[in-house]
C-alpha cells in the first residue's frame, strides 16, 4: 500500500471544486492505488455548502479517500499537505477594475502563500487555478520564502487542451495525433497558443492548416474560449477547468513524456523576464518541470509572446507591494 | 482497439448530467481502453446550456470521446445506442401531489421507452436515475415490448454506497471491509437498507453494531440522506448520484463479484410481486444480473420489505394506464 498523500483544495464548495473533488477522490488524479486525505478550505459563508459536499464525498464510499477535513483556516487546510490546488479566488464583479481584482486576490494569495510556507510539507507542490492564475501564483510563491518557486505553478492546461481539441477538429484527426503544441504566457486573453512546433501525426501542423486560419481564427478562438463557454452555459467553465487541473497535477506528480503547458516561475528561457509566472512548453519527470528548449520562434511568435509578457509585467507592477 | 460504444444520457445539461458526463468521457465508467460516442438529450429550453456542456467536453480533449450528439429528439438520442442513462425527469415542485409527479414523469418515460424500443440497439442496457426511478423504469420497460425487461434497471447504488459509508464510519473500518449489504425495494424513503447478511471483515455486521442503532438510527438516516444533503447544500445530490450511476453501469457492463444493489424487474424472488421494479441484492456477470438468493430474512426484515413493496404497488396503480 502506498503512503497516504494529503491534498488541499481551496474554494472547495465552488463550481470547479464540485467538479474536481469527486474525480480526485475516485483516484483519477494520482492513480487507483494512491490513498489520500482531502483538506478542504472555504470562506466562512460557504462552510454549510462545504459540509454538504463532504457528505456527498462520504456517500460515494471511495476506497482511496481515508479522511476529509473541512475548514475555513488556511493553516488547517495546508497542514502537512503534499499537494495543494488553489481554486478559490475572487471573481471579477461588474465594474471592477483589473487593479482592484488583483488587489482583492492579492489578499487571498499572500495569506495562502504564508500558510503554505509554514504548514505544508517541505516538498509540497502547489497548483494555482484561481484567476488571475499567473499573478496569484506569483504572489503565493513570493510569500513562501522557504519553498522553492519551482514548487508552484499556474494552470494553463485548459488552454492547452482547448487548443489541442480545436486543431484536431480543424484537421479532423484524433487528439492523440497532435503533439508539441504550447501555450505561452498569461492565462488570459493575451495568451499565445503556438503551433510553430506542433505536429499532426508527425507532420508540422502549419503545413496542414493555413496561416490565415491559424492567425485569424485559431488564436483568437482559444484566447476567447472562456467567454464563449460563459455565453453558452450562462456559467463559466467548471468541469473542463477541473479536468485540466486533474491532468496538470497528474502529469506534474507522475511525470509525462508529452510536451504540455504550465505556468511556471520563469527561468529566463526564450528571453522572458525572470520575475513572472509564465506558461511554457514543458515536460515533467521526477526531477521536476523542464522547459522544452530550442524551439524555433519566428517574428510572429516573438511578437505574440511579447504582448503576453508585457501584460504579466504590468500585473506584477500592480501587486509589487505584495511580493 | 475496442469497438466504439454509443451511450445516451438524458437530462444532460442538468446538475447530475454535468457531474456525470466528464467522468464517463474520461473513461471511468467503461475503462480507459473503451472509445465512445455520447448522445445527449435535453428539453428544448435547455439546448443552449447543453451546447455549452458540449463545448466543455470538447475542451477536455478526451482521447476516448470520438463524437458528441446533442439533441432534443429522443429518437436521435437513442439511435443505435448500446447504453442509456436516463437522468432527466420532472422534479417535484412545491404543492405537487405524488400522483401528479408520477403522471408528469409517466409522459417522459413512455416516450423514451418507445424510442428506446424502436431506435436503440437490441442489446441496449438502460439505467434509470431520474426519480421516481423504480416506477419510471417500470414505465420505460413496459413501453419497450421488443426489449427484455432485464435490459432495464433503476439506480439504488447511491443508497447502497451511503449505507456502506455510514456503516464503515460507525464501526471505524475501511469501506472495503464491508460486504453483503443490500438495499431492498423503492429508491424512496421506504427503502430498506438491510444489514442482516452484511459482514465487516468477515464478521456479521449485526454482531458488531447494536440493534438499536441499526433500527433507529442507521435505517432512517439512509432513508433520509437525500433530504439531509439538500438541507446542507441547498441543492440536491448531484456528484454523488453521478458517481453511483457510473459505478452501477460499470458493474452491470463489466461484471462484479461483489454483492451490490440494483432496482430490477422483479422475478418474484423473496416472494416479491412480479409486477414492479424492486431493488435486490445482486451480482452481475456477462450473462446479466442475478439476484442473490437464499439470504435469511427475519420478521423485522420482512416487515420492512413489505412496506416498500406496498409503496411500489401503489405507484404502479397510479400509472397503470401507462404500462
Amino acid at each position: 500500500m502506498k503512503q497516504t498523500v494529503r491534498i488541499a483544495v481551496t474554494g472547495a464548495a465552488g463550481q470547479i471544486g464540485y467538479s474536481l473533488l469527486f474525480r480526485i477522490a475516485s483516484g483519477e488524479m494520482l492513480g487507483y492505488d494512491q490513498p489520500m486525505e482531502l483538506q478542504l478550505l472555504e470562506i466562512p459563508p460557504a462552510m454549510d455548502a462545504l459540509r454538504g459536499v463532504v457528505m456527498e464525498l462520504e456517500d460515494c464510499a471511495f476506497p482511496l479517500l481515508e479522511k476529509i477535513v473541512a475548514t475555513d483556516a488556511p493553516e488547517s487546510a495546508f497542514a502537512d499537505v503534499d499537494l495543494a490546488i488553489l481554486v478559490g479566488s475572487r471573481p471579477r464583479s461588474p465594474g471592477m477594475e483589473r487593479k482592484d481584482l488583483l488587489e482583492a486576490n492579492g489578499a487571498i494569495f499572500t495569506v495562502q502563500g504564508k500558510a503554505l510556507n509554514s504548514c505544508a510539507r517541505k516538498h509540497v507542490k502547489v497548483l494555482v487555478v484561481g484567476n488571475p492564475a499567473n499573478t496569484n501564483c506569483l504572489i503565493a510563491l513570493s510569500n513562501a520564502p522557504d519553498l522553492d518557486p519551482s514548487q508552484f505553478c499556474a494552470m494553463t492546461r485548459l488552454d492547452h487542451n482547448r487548443a489541442t481539441a480545436q486543431l484536431a477538429q480543424k484537421v479532423d484527426c484524433k487528439v492523440e495525433s497532435i503533439a508539441g503544441l504550447a501555450i505561452w504566457g498569461n492565462h488570459s486573453a493575451t495568451m499565445f497558443p503556438e503551433l510553430g512546433s506542433a505536429t499532426v501525426d508527425g507532420t508540422p501542423a502549419l503545413e496542414v492548416v493555413d496561416l490565415q486560419w491559424y492567425e485569424s481564427e485559431f488564436i483568437p478562438s482559444i484566447q476567447q474560449r472562456g467567454a464563449a463557454i460563459l455565453n453558452a452555459r450562462g456559467l463559466s467553465s467548471a468541469a473542463s477547468a477541473a479536468n485540466a487541473a486533474i491532468e496538470q497535477m497528474h502529469d506534474w506528480y507522475l511525470g509525462t513524456a508529452d510536451v504540455t503547458s504550465m505556468g511556471i516561475f520563469s527561468n529566463g528561457s526564450y528571453g522572458i523576464s525572470k520575475e513572472i509566472v509564465f506558461s511554457y512548453p514543458v515536460v515533467c519527470d521526477k526531477a521536476g518541470v523542464h522547459v522544452v528548449e530550442g524551439r524555433e520562434m519566428d517574428e510572429f511568435s516573438r511578437s505574440k509572446i511579447a504582448i503576453t509578457e508585457r501584460e504579466l509585467l504590468e500585473e506584477r507592477s500592480a501587486i509589487l507591494h505584495l511580493i
